[in-house]
């Protein structure tokens, strides 16, 4: 099954990282790895913490939106000359990271989110130019919503389901793995699946050269879970009722991202809403960083599978920062 | 009045501050610049924000401990064959960058801490190996317990009142500096100086060589405004009763830091409780950053005092992150 406007699964390969790495390297932020002394003690590993809660609009989603806004202006699927326009249904991080993208690049963002999102997240993506387009809160009316802005010549561009959106949300591992030898572990948290996607195209792109590469692992909530059941059962599941605080990680893992995922992940490890609770404190505590609870769960995973990262060099994604203000 | 051992007021030029910035070179964090649509619309200016509290241990004092410890072993006030060892007295961030400081150059750190300090903060110090030697919370004991220390031979390096500590401190603004051009204002926080006296011999240093050079300006809390009333009468006051939350401000203004103040700020802005925590939620909200009412302080004084700031580009520190956990 392929899908022409938004690409198949065999041109989603590592060769698109560095071009990507060379589109973002202009935009985004040079980002801090974190080392902390009392979380090493504590969790008896160390930790090495990419701060992407610190890139422009709060989360890594800057990185897969503005790759593919730029990438498509490269390919002509998007031009300023003829006043295009992007657009995507989000009520949170994907919508506004595109919407700066393509304010920053000259063209418009239309947007469809629920009206029950979080005021705060709606004025953020105001702020960067964006016109929202309010619709009840289901997938049906989301859908419905972008449909009819594609329909008016609008370009769509999905949060994880795209090529240049994973190869872009990869490249936050590029920088990892350029700066760090010997890394046993890289983990990422797994939601529609897109850094999961391009975190292990960019292990791949590493295996090209290198002996020694580090396993990816995954973290996902325990009642958002149906990555790890897809994994089990050799395919996407179809039924999913998420019921968690993580809100960036409600979404089905995607029909591109799954086969990358199940080709290359190590582990899915499952975490508690507890546990994501109290590693959201941990961060606060520990490292100063506001982050949310779909970021948490790496370090609730570490925390809840010692087993898993006892003794061993782990480089970890803090995603995002934008919480509710409300 | 000049004290040998701490040194005075003269040796304190903005030539100290190229050499600090070589030493810490290797040991500081390269911290993102942030920018943030919404903060800048809601202010009505264009704010560069640098992340000092992603620093290691949490806050810029690494940046003067740091620099202090360097410095004396490379002019032989301290050394590492000798098994000297440093010492201060402190409840907080500057105890903890010393112990990191200390530990990272071979050499013991004891610590003065009042038997009321946050548990966290302590743990903090002891996690970086200091000894820490608890006494009753009032300056006269924290003072003989460090009067003793200094008499079993460890050097005191203390929290702001020296040479290379305020040196090492004005390194955050050398940095940002050297990244961007035409800013009207550096904000800081004042507490005991060392940041504020810092901030102004790295204005200075570019002055030798800039024809407009941006004003330092400091933020103080209402509730421990002694360096504003010392500024108004012309000398350092002695009275002092601080009453805030921001616990890394309480400290009186320096015998050092207060003439390099007199001579080089443009205003200390006092600003009240409720701003400071009012701004503390901004930079959790807009930021993703969790910072001490300390460090809320610069926010608050931009909320509270939009005359000084409207249309202005405006460069200020996030000075710590280290919140308690109880």
């Amino acid at each position: 099954m392929t899908d022409a406007r938004r690409g198949s699964i065999q041109e989603i390969t590592p060769a698109l990282l560095p071009a990507a790495q060379k589109r973002l390297s202009q935009v985004i932020t040079k980002v801090p790895l974190l080392q902390n002394t009392p979380l090493d003690q504590l969790f008896n590993c160390q930790l090495f913490i990419q701060c992407e809660n610190l890139q422009p609009t709060g989360s890594f989603k800057y990185r897969g939106a503005s790759n593919a806004v730029l990438g498509m202006l490269e390919s002509a699927q998007l031009s300023i000359a003829a006043n295009s326009g992007v657009c995507t249904h989000s009520s949170g991080n994907h919508g506004r990271a595109l919407a700066r993208a393509a304010r920053l690049n000259g063209l418009s963002a239309d947007i469809v989110s629920p009206h029950n999102a979080v005021t705060s997240k709606l004025e953020a993506m105001r702020a960067e130019g964006a016109s929202i387009h309010l619709c009840e809160p289901t997938q049906a009316a989301r859908e419905a919503g972008l449909q009819a802005l594609v329909e008016k010549g609008l370009t769509a561009i999905p949060p994880y389901d795209h090529p240049l959106v994973i190869a872009g949300q990869g490249t936050w591992a590029l920088e990892m793995l350029n700066q760090l030898e010997n890394l046993d572990i890289l983990l990422i948290p797994v939601g529609g699946g897109g850094l999961a996607a391009g975190t292990i195209l960019a292990r791949n792109l590493m295996q090209q050269t290198e002996a020694k590469t580090p396993l990816v692992i995954g973290a996902e909530p325990e009642q958002a879970d149906d990555c790890w059941r897809s994994l089990q059962q050799g395919q996407r599941v179809k039924k999913h009722y998420p019921d968690t605080a993580a809100d960036g990680l409600r979404a089905l893992i995607g029909r591109l991202t799954f086969p990358i995922i199940q080709a290359g992940i190590t582990d899915v490890l499952r975490v508690t809403e507890a546990g994501i609770k109290a590693a959201a404190t941990l961060a606060t505590v520990h490292l100063g960083q506001t982050i949310e609870p779909s970021a948490a769960t790496v370090l609730a995973a570490i925390d809840e599978y010692p087993e898993v990262f006892s003794g061993r060099r782990v480089g970890l994604i803090l995603t995002g920062g934008n919480i509710a203000d409300e």
